[in-house]
C-alpha cells in the first residue's frame, strides 16, 4: 500500500533488521522503527508498535529468522529454541504468532537462510491471502455504494491489503465511486485513528462516524453494505470481533442490509465449536476513561474524558 | 439534588441575579455562574453554561423576570419587549425556551412581581413533573435491575431530578439494589461527563460503557430495562433524541428488553405527524474529530483523536 506516494509494507526483513510502522503513533506521526535483534522485535509486539492479527504472526516469524540469523553457531539449536519461547511469551493469546514460530522453527532447523526464506513465505501468503479476500469481495459492492466498516482490519492490521479493507480496496481501484463511514471504534478509536488514515493515503472518500451512528445512517439509506474482520470464527461461524460488531450486526438485520465477515483462513479456531467457546478478552477500563491525541502543541497528550474519581466493579472492554 | 451532600437546582433565581451550575466545566470542576442581569443570562444560554430542554426554559423564564426587574419603568413594556426578543435569539430551536417567554411575558405585563413569581411557577412545575415520571417510572424497576441509559436526561437538563434518570433516583430511595450503564455518548459525552457526574453524587452503582457496548451486554442477560430522554415526541409517538438512541432501541427489540422513553408534556410537538416531521440538528464534524479533557496537570484540554487533515463532505452528528 502506498505512504505519501511511497509503496510500502507493514512490516518487512532487511538483513538482520526488522522494518515496521510504529502503530503507536499513527495518525499523527508516520515513523519506521527498526528492531536489529530478535529480542527488539519481541519488544515492539509487547509494546503494540506492531499490532493486528496477520502483523503479529509475521513479526514472530521475522524475528525466529533475526535469531537465527544472529545466533551462536556452536549453541545454535539451542540459541533458536530460547528466542521460539521468548517470541511465544509476548503475546500468548495471538494464534497467529504460534502458527508462524512453529514454520519458521523447523526451517530454522535446516538453516538460517531457510528460516529467512520461510519468514518470507508466511509475509508473502498473508498478501496473497489478502489480495484474494479484496477480489472475491469486490464483486459484492455495486457502483456507488456506501460501505460501513468497524475498527481497523486494513493493511496495517496484516502485511498489505487487509481484510476488511480490501474488497474496498478493489472496489476503488475498479473505480465503483464507493463512499465509506468508517465506525470510530471506541475505545481505542482503531477507526478514526487507523482506519481513516489508510483510506486518506488511498484517497478513497470516507467519513469517521460515532460508534452511535451506524443505525440511523442505514435507516436514511446511506449505507448499503458492511464489512468488519474478526478476531476468531468458531467452527460454527460465529464471530468474535472488537467490541460494537454484534450492534452493527442487529441493527443491519433490521435495515435487511447485508453484513460480511472478511478474514483469511487462520483466523478459523476449529477447536470452538460455536461462540460460546470465543474466550471474550476484557480489558482496562482506563481505555474508556482516558483519550490519547494530538494538542494544539502538534504533541501526543493523553486526557481524561469522564467524571473523575469514577470507580467501578466492573472492567470495561 | 445533591452535590457534596448540599441540595441544588441546576438554575434559580435569587434577588435580582440567575444562578446556574455551570455545565461547561462539569465534570472537571463544580462552579456557579451568576448571570446579573438578562444579557448575562442570555450569554450563559447561547455558551451552553446551561442546557438542556428543561433547564434552558427555565432559563429563559428567569431571564425575561429579570429584565423586568431592572427595566426602566418610563418605558417599561418597550424594554421587557426588547428583552423577549434577545431571549428568543439565544437558541431559536428550543421549544421550552419559547413557551417560557410567552407565559413570562404576559405575567410581567401586569407587573415585576407577577413576572417573577411566573417564572419560579415554571421551575417549580418542571420540578413536580420531573418527580412524577420518577415516581411512575420506579414502578418500572424490579430489585437488581441492570439499567441502561443513553446520554444525559438527569437533573442537570432539567431543575431537578430529570426524566430519565428520575425513575433511577427513585429506585435508589427505594433501596432496589440498582445498577446502571451509562452509554458514555459520543460525540459530546453527556453520559460519560454528565450521568455519571450525577449518579456518583447520589452514590447510585454505576459503569460508563463505550456507546459500542450496550448490545454484548444485553446478550450477557445483565440489562433488564432502558431508560432515555426524548428531544422531541411526534403526535404518533415517534421520537428522537440523541444519535445512538435507535441503535439501542434496535437491540433492545433484538433481545425482547422493554425501552422506555421519560419525557414530560412539553416534550410532544403535535404539529409533527410523524417522526418524518422532525427536523434532525446536524452538528460540527469537530465534535467527532476533538475530544475536551483533564490533563495530567489538571487543566482542561482540547485533543485532536483522529488522523489529521481529514476531510469531509458531510457533516457529523
Amino acid at each position: 500500500m502506498k505512504v505519501n506516494n511511497r509503496y510500502y509494507r507493514t512490516i518487512w526483513l532487511e538483513a538482520n533488521s526488522v522494518f515496521m510502522i510504529d502503530q503507536n503513533l499513527l495518525p499523527f506521526e508516520f515513523k519506521i522503527f527498526e528492531a536489529k535483534n530478535y529480542q527488539e522485535t519481541c519488544m515492539a509486539i509487547k509494546t503494540m508498535i506492531v499490532r493486528g492479527a496477520g502483523a503479529i504472526g509475521i513479526a514472530a516469524g521475522y524475528a525466529l529468522a533475526q535469531a537465527a540469523l544472529l545466533a551462536n553457531k556452536d549453541i545454535y539449536k539451542k540459541n533458536i529454541q530460547k528466542a521460539k519461547k521468548d517470541i511465544e511469551n509476548t503475546r500468548p493469546t495471538a494464534r497467529n504468532l504460534f502458527i508462524a514460530t512453529e514454520r519458521v522453527f523447523k526451517a530454522a532447523l535446516k538453516s538460517p537462510k531457510e528460516a529467512v526464506k520461510e519468514s518470507q513465505n508466511i509475509a508473502n501468503e498473508d498478501a496473497t491471502a489478502c489480495l484474494s479476500i479484496g477480489k472475491h469481495g469486490n464483486k459484492l459492492i455495486k457502483p456507488g455504494y456506501g460501505i460501513e466498516t468497524h475498527c481497523n482490519a486494513g493493511w496495517l492490521a496484516f502485511v498489505d491489503y487487509g481484510t476488511a479493507l480490501a474488497p474496498i480496496y478493489e472496489a476503488n481501484k475498479t473505480k465503483k465511486n464507493i463512499f465509506v463511514y468508517i465506525d470510530e471504534t471506541r475505545p481505542r478509536n482503531q477507526g478514526a485513528k487507523l482506519t481513516a488514515w489508510e483510506l486518506k493515503n488511498e484517497n478513497i472518500p470516507h467519513i469517521i462516524i460515532p460508534d452511535n451512528a451506524g443505525a440511523h445512517l442505514m435507516s436514511q439509506g446511506k449505507i448499503q453494505i458492511i464489512i468488519t474482520g474478526a478476531d476468531c470464527i468458531a467452527a460454527n461461524g460465529d464471530t468474535a470481533n472488537k467490541i460494537g460488531t454484534l450492534e452493527k450486526a442487529i441493527a443491519a438485520k433490521y435495515y435487511g442490509i447485508p453484513f460480511y465477515i472478511a478474514a483469511p483462513r487462520s483466523t478459523f479456531d476449529l477447536g470452538c465449536t460455536t461462540g460460546k467457546d470465543i474466550v471474550i478478552e476484557e480489558r482496562s477500563q482506563d481505555e474508556v476513561l482516558y483519550q490519547i491525541g494530538l494538542s494544539i502543541q502538534n504533541k501526543i497528550k493523553k486526557i481524561l474524558i469522564a467524571a473523575p474519581g469514577f470507580t467501578s466493579n466492573e472492567s470495561c472492554f
